[in-house]
């Protein structure tokens, strides 16, 4: 089984793309996490109904995250 | 009885459909989950009154889920 | 007096109906609950202003649940 | 001073009204309740814009009652 | 320092005016509370967009409270 | 590091300036506080769309707060 | 990896910015911050669709934040 926690601590270091509460998305390198979800990534996109824009290091806070995709993640670790 | 764990570990590895508050569904095969609910989806199909995408592995906070529906699930386990 | 819970037990095996927050009404077999009121329910029907679809076996995570009715419930427990 | 938990119980097998969150009411008698202010009650008649129905005994989730009116409860206990 | 909780237990016995998140306001005799904020009140009057009616004793779930105002309350204790 | 509790502790018996949830504004007398970030505060007057009023004696539940702007407060602690 | 605390442990004392979920964003710079998230900030500008204004010192509620940006921050720390 591969749990959010282990999938979330394979993709660091890797793009991953973030759908928020407010219809925002950002994509961005994951380099940390804890275990309220909260998130922090660098070279940010957002994109939203008013355009794109890059926001450089982003820290999201966990509780405004409803899912997280990594499209070309690793595979998920057989135990 | 099948308590809401039990039948979320039996569900591993198979196709489920999610609904989320954000009136988007999700289908997918479930790889993992926590405590919090939190899913682990992979192969996943969004749909939402913008159409339907692809997304590949997805991570979904567990306060999000509404519902998962398993239509052809395994039978609850008799205790 | 009846608590939530012991209710909720002795209607195991039994039809009920839930209301849920995004306004959906819910009827199935009640098969099993956890503490958070997490529930899981077999041969439901749904009914939303959307019309009435079959769904099988659903988890509904609690939080999203307003109430639940029981017309031909058990009698409470006299203690 | 009467707390809200002392209150509750001494109204058990009265009738209470209840006010939620989606802006219905019931009305019932108070069957039984737990520490999360989650409630079940018999004989219920809802109101809404919808009009008016019985639904027989329901659970009510406290995560969803504003509050709780006993116009003919029994008085507050003295101390 | 007048701490929240001290403010209101010397509050108990005096009238209080209360507003909720669903836009009402009730103004009643505060009878007793507990570690939630839920609030026990008697000789309510309830206003809102609607109109204003009177309610008896009334219990509110204190995660709907906004504010709690004492127009002629005590004095802070001073320590 | 000038955490929020000490920043609070500071700012009793001083001005402060509310923003709350519903919209609305506060700007009163810090009187006190507790670990939820409920606050007490004196001499309260209200702004929101619908105008100005002066409340007195105000408990506001920390849940509904948004920020708290102190714009003459104490500088903050150097450690 | 660079765990969200220690980004903002390290970003204290320089200028953030922080989206709000009222919609508003506040740039300022940070003074501290505790577990909830809850952040003061000094020398803030706030930006709204009602323009910008400047607020001096703020503390704002951790619940009320989404995501925090340090356009110019320090490096993570490599481990």
């Amino acid at each position: 089984m591969a749990t959010p926690t282990a999938l979330l601590e394979r993709l660091v270091d890797q793009r991953v793309q973030l759908r928020l509460k407010d219809s925002r998305e950002m994509s961005g390198r994951l380099l940390g996490l804890d275990d309220h979800m909260n998130l922090v990534l660098d070279d940010v996109e957002e994109t939203s109904t008013a355009g794109a824009r890059r926001l450089g290091r982003v820290l999201v806070r966990g509780s405004n995250v409803i899912s997280l995709t990594a499209p070309n993640g690793p595979s998920p670790k057989r135990t």
